[in-house]
This record gives C-alpha cells, sequence and structure tokens, in this order.
C-alpha cells in the first residue's frame, strides 16, 4: 500500500518557529511501522495549561477517556502519541495500558501521571513500552514537520500550519500539527491534532475558545462520515509569553484575545483543510456552501448530508456536474427545502435554477470546470437566511482499495 | 457499463400466477433504452384499491406528487412506469409531464387522470409521448417477469415475489415486482415496487398494512444511504376474489386478515432482500443484526449506522472481520452502548466480548467465514432488549465505477 503523496497536498510543509516552553522528541517504537518514527513525546515546562476536544463517539478509546478526565484539572506537563497503536476497544487492558504508559511517562518526566496527556493511532493492541521515554532527554524546541511526521498513518503528507498574534504588546505564536481521517486494517480512522501556544491563558479560557474554533474547521470536515473512537484536539499554553510581557488571560471573553482567535481559528483551519485534502484516495477537494437555508444549523446539516453522499462524491470523482444527485442529497437531510426554489452551482456556474436545469447550461464550460481540482459547490434554497460551508473530497476506487483491499 | 448478473442474484424468476382483474402490457418507447422495453402499463379492473409509501425526501418527484395526491381517494385504473425518465426536480415542467402523461394514459384507459398512477426513473427529461399507450390494447394477465424487466435500469437482474393467504374460504394471491437502487448518470438513486393482489380490501386499510409492512422491508434495506427523490411502494387491490367468496375487509385490524398479512410481509421482504442482493458492485449479502440495545428504535439506528458505514462495508468487500470499524460505526450512532460491554459476530463466530478480542478468536476460522457470499453480522450491547435486523451489500470499487466512471 505504498501511498502517492495526495494530488492535493500543499507543496511544502510551512516554515514554523519554536514555542517558548515546548520540546519535542520523536522515536521509532517499531510497534508497526519499521524504518520509520512512530512515537511523538512533548515536554511542556511547568504551568502549561491544557484544553481538548474529544470524538462524540459513545465507544472511545481508551487513550480518549484518559484525556477526557485529566483536561479537567487543566495542567499539562508531558504529551505521548504513537501511531502504531490505537488501543481502542481494549476494554481493561486499554485503561489498563494507558495507566502504564502514563505512568512510565509521568516518572521519565519527573511530574504526575494526570499531567501526562495521551493520544494513540494505529493497530489496536500492546501498552507502550517505557523504554519508549528513553527519548525524553532528547527533546528540543521547533521539530514540528518532525512531530507532524511521527503521527501519521494514511496520511500521504505531514500536516502543520502556524500563525502569530499580538496579545497586550509581546507577540505570541501558535503552531498546531494533524493527522487526517486514515485506517491501516484493522485499525478505526482517527484524528489527531495538537495545537501549541506560548500564550499564557487559562486551562478554562483555552478550553472555551477551542471549543468554539472547531465548529467551522474539524467538525466542518467529512472524509467518509465514519466517527472515529479516537479523535482527539488537544491544546497546550505554555505561558512564556508572559516574560515578554504578554497579559495572562483568565476569561475566553477577554477582548484583548482578538488577534489570537483569529489566528487559532486560522490554524485550525488550516490543518482541518488539510486532512481534507489527504482524504483517503481523494482526487478533489470539495467545498460545499449552502445558503438561504431556514438556519445555520439547517445549513450545516444539509451541507453535511451532501458532503457524505457516496452518489455525490463519486460523480465528482467522475467529473460530472450531477446536480440531480446534489437535490437527491439535499432532499434526504430531512430539513425545510423547496425542490421548485432550489438553484445548484459548480465553481461559481449555475447549472440549476428555480427547480430546472439552468436554461444557459452550457455542456462545454461545465465539463471544463469539474475537471479542476478543487471544487466549490454551492446549493442555494432560497427559504431563508442559514448559511453554512464543510469541506470533504471525492470518493475514489483507491479509498476502496485503501481499505478494503488488504486481504484480497 | 455492460453489468454482468450480480452473484448474489437468485437462480431464477419465480413463477408467479396471474393475478384476477390485473393485465399489463410492455413497451420500448426508446426514451433512453435501445433494443429493450422500458414502459410498463398495468390496467386494473373497476373497484380496484390503491396504497401506497413514498420517499421521505424533502425534494420529491413530479411522479412522487402526483401519487401521494391521488392516492388518497384510494382507487386506481392504470399503472404507468417508465424507466427511462425520472422527471424529478424538473419544476414546472415535471408537474405537466406528470399531469400530460396521467391524461394520455386516462383517455387510453377510458378513466379519469385521477384513476392514473404514475413512477419513473432514469434520466430527468421529457413527458412520456401518447403514442407509449398504443400498447394498452395489448395488455393482458401474468407477464410479471416481462413488467419486472422492463422497469429496471441498473438493476443486474428483474426482481419478483409472490405468496398466496386464505382469506375467508378463498385462496388470494400476492405477485409483487421491484426494482433496486439504480443509478445512471445524470439520474438519481430510484427504488420502485408494485405489488398486486385480488384480495378485496378496503383503501385505507390495504395503506395501513403497507405502511407496517415497509417497516422491516424496504425500510430495512440501505445501499448507500442514498434516499432516491423518487422511492415509489403502490400496492393495488383489485377485489376479483370476492367473487370467488373471500370477504371484503374494511379494516387493517380485521382478524381474517392474519395470513394475508404474513404473506404481503414476505413478498415485501422477499423484494426487499432482491434490492440488497442487487446493490450497486455488490459481491456480499451483509445482514446486520443487533440486540441488546436500549430499545427496538435503538437497535434500528446502530444497525443503520453499521449498514451504512463506509468503513464496515470495504472491509467486508476486503473479507476482513473488523470489528474494531464496527465499534467505531456503533459509536457515531450516538444511542446509547457501553464498549466494555460489546460483543459482535460474524457469521456466528464471535470475534469480540467484552469489549476485547475475543479469548477463542481463531484467524483462520474468521477468515474462512468471511470468503462466504452472505454475511450474517451479529452486535450484541448487552444493555437492553431492543432488537433490530436490517440488509445491505458491501462497498467495492465496482460501485464506484458504476456511480463514477462514466465520464471519464
Amino acid at each position: 500500500m505504498a501511498a502517492a503523496v495526495s494530488p492535493l497536498a500543499p507543496s511544502n510543509f510551512p516554515e514554523m518557529p519554536e514555542i517558548a516552553g515546548v520540546r519535542m522528541a520523536t522515536a521509532a517504537a517499531g510497534i508497526r511501522y519499521k524504518g520509520r518514527t512512530d512515537v511523538l513525546l512533548a515536554l511542556f515546562d511547568k504551568g502549561t495549561t491544557v484544553a481538548g476536544v474529544f470524538t462524540k463517539s459513545k465507544c472511545p478509546s481508551a487513550a480518549v477517556d484518559w484525556c477526557r478526565d485529566k483536561v479537567k484539572a487543566g495542567k499539562a506537563r508531558v504529551l505521548v502519541v504513537n501511531s502504531g497503536n490505537a488501543n481502542a476497544f481494549t476494554g481493561r487492558t486499554g485503561r489498563d495500558a494507558a495507566r502504564y504508559t502514563a505512568a512510565s511517562a509521568g516518572k521519565a518526566a519527573n511530574c504526575k501521571p494526570g499531567e501526562v496527556l495521551l493520544a494513540s493511532t494505529g493497530v489496536i493492541g500492546e501498552p507502550l513500552d517505557a523504554r519508549a521515554f528513553d527519548r525524553m532527554a532528547a527533546a528540543k524546541p521547533g521539530h514540528f514537520e518532525a512531530a507532524a511526521s511521527a503521527i501519521m498513518t494514511t496520511d500521504t503528507f505531514p500536516k502543520g500550519a502556524t500563525a502569530t498574534a499580538k496579545l497586550g504588546a509581546a507577540s505570541v505564536t501558535i503552531c498546531g500539527i494533524a493527522k487526517g481521517a486514515g485506517m491501516i486494517a484493522p485499525d478505526m480512522a482517527t484524528m489527531l491534532s495538537f495545537v501549541f501556544t506560548d500564550a499564557p491563558i487559562a486551562a478554562p479560557a483555552l478550553q472555551a475558545l477551542l471549543a468554539k474554533g472547531v465548529l467551522d474547521s474539524f467538525n466542518a470536515v467529512t472524509i467518509d462520515g465514519d466517527t472515529s473512537t479516537s479523535d482527539t484536539l488537544l491544546a497546550f499554553a505554555t505561558g512564556a509569553a508572559a516574560a515578554r510581557g504578554a497579559p495572562p488571560i483568565a476569561r475566553a471573553g477577554d477582548p484583548r484575545l482578538k488577534g489570537f482567535v483569529k489566528a487559532l481559528d486560522a490554524v485550525l483551519k488550516s490543518l482541518a483543510e488539510q486532512v481534507a485534502r489527504d482524504g483517503e484516495g481523494a482526487r478533489k477537494l470539495v467545498e460545499v456552501i449552502v445558503e438561504g437555508a431556514a438556519s445555520a444549523k439547517s445549513a450545516r446539516r444539509i451541507a453535511m448530508s451532501i458532503a457524505n453522499s457516496p452518489l455525490v462524491k463519486t460523480a465528482i470523482a467522475g467529473e460530472d456536474a450531477n446536480w440531480g444527485r446534489v437535490v437527491m442529497a439535499v432532499g434526504k437531510a430531512g430539513e425545510p427545502a423547496d425542490r421548485d426554489r432550489l438553484s445548484i452551482w459548480f465553481n461559481g456556474i449555475r447549472v440549476a435554477h428555480k427547480g430546472m436545469r439552468d436554461p444557459n447550461y452550457d455542456e462545454a464550460e461545465v465539463s471544463g470546470t469539474m475537471k479542476k481540482q478543487v471544487i466549490e459547490l454551492k446549493v442555494g434554497l432560497g427559504i431563508g437566511r442559514g448559511r453554512d460551508r464543510v469541506l470533504t473530497c471525492d470518493l475514489t476506487k483507491e479509498y476502496v482499495a485503501i481499505n478494503g483491499d488488504y486481504r484480497s
């Protein structure tokens, strides 16, 4: 399953500055992958706060259970991520493995196990060997590309994004990495993302910013509608910028956060888009925009119904502006809609209007635009002011091959 | 796109007796397909009652709008089905076409347009030419295989089922035909089914029986989770058996209907299973059983979440007993579930138990059973007594090819 890099990949990994108070190391534990790193260790200075958003699955992984509990206290000293071991659905064994890994890492880093955050993706299985933590001594600032590479599974490129903002008189930095929804037998889909900043933000405020930030980034991306049991987004704020004059922030509503919120949202959106660009087998990035819905919530549901429709996604893979399938997906969403008010555009070209094929439909023009790598599919419902946007990719034979061929 | 017959097809079309009071004819209108029939005309004797169940799409086709309205009066003299023209999302033109077709057919059959029922599947487009109704004079009893063939689109085999029951002292017959969820560019998924009986059943009673009958048949089948704008199930009761002593039935709760209900349910279930067996690109029929859920409704939602999961379906295509993905699909359903109580079986072989891989898991045994054409995937939730069952098929590269390759 040698995966070529996605044709939708950015041309290069961004230049990412160090974050004061964060050191990182990667290791090759060889749990599943040979000849590559598969463990990421991040060490945080004392005083680092943490926030997290997790899968809504009713059957979350042991690592998710662990983090959801520990994030409540809001303190972090270590992050351990391994990409060779999903540690999900392993009952008591899974819980024991999480506890063991946190205890080993805490011992190596001289902190409490409860200050160790865990994430894993890959094969279901064994606890991380304590030897994995020998690399902690080598942890250094920076290293984001190496970190992003160590957490990959079926990803075809490492994903990173960075932004800076003014906080008071000081400049603060945000760096984030992510891995996409990738499955390898017999594993589960997993989206992991870790965001680091030197801004001094209290844990409850960070939690509020993160929860809001995912709504139009990670929660607005779908590859196949399947939700991982391990999806994890963690944000760490070291507070190191306080020494350079950044004011400590206690509340998410603090007006001084304006620039920071914008920068955080930009990082989250960039990472989410990179996940869509690396959808398994993806050849096209699809931006679904729904306008004129009864409400924003209704627009989101309709956009997701379109973005998750196998028929819409296969049509786009076939470079076919099949608006009939878009109508189908609007109709099945169960939200207020009126067939005779629907308009549909592909890349700004209106193909259907008021319940009929657009009178100016130009087959050659439409065929031409469908060959592009990025497709903007816009639906106007014409019944209200609700608007939303989600990202997805096309559904290709490669998706089926990646997820179904490993035994045949 | 020469489709070989599905490997899951029954060995032959069943022997189906005539239904007194029903005559049928097929025609080759050549709307889309060449060298095959694509129009079905069914004529019913006076006194025939009709009931219907339709797509829940908020953007239904013009034919669905028409039938939903006409079924209220409960009387039918003609059914017109064409498989070359979906007539959906065509606004006023669509409505006009439906009205024109019903008027033409009513004129040819000497009945009111409101006693003409319509269904269509195939290309979006033009009204049926009045000449299509010249064939009415040739309508004859029987002909179910020809009728089932005329309504096919991407189906690879015609679908029929029949059953008899005692009603009072008389024997009554039910015959049904169906076409499956098949898409051809630039069309929409459509499931059509028509059921005919000589039992004398009043329209409101027939409606109640049909609405109940679909719950565990057509509504318990999913191919890709996409809902057609044209899904239509119509039942016609000629009442001809009254002449042989069958008692007229006014209420669905009439205890004399017991045998009839059983026969009707058997016909609907058989047709629904045939639809699953002809899922686009299907190589395996998958029966998803959920037990021990909080309620039957909860069991249905979880079963549908599993049956619609691209990851579960590609795993089954790959002959992989990937219970991790089943856990994922249970978790994403949002229904009450407890990872540590879950058990999962493939064809009766327990692969996971109480949150862990089954201690007796035998790789060779499990691999062997996954090679079968019919896979029973059972999930025990262990939290209640809710149970349900749905049918689906695997997700193969052929599905993507059928729905995405036509332009490439």
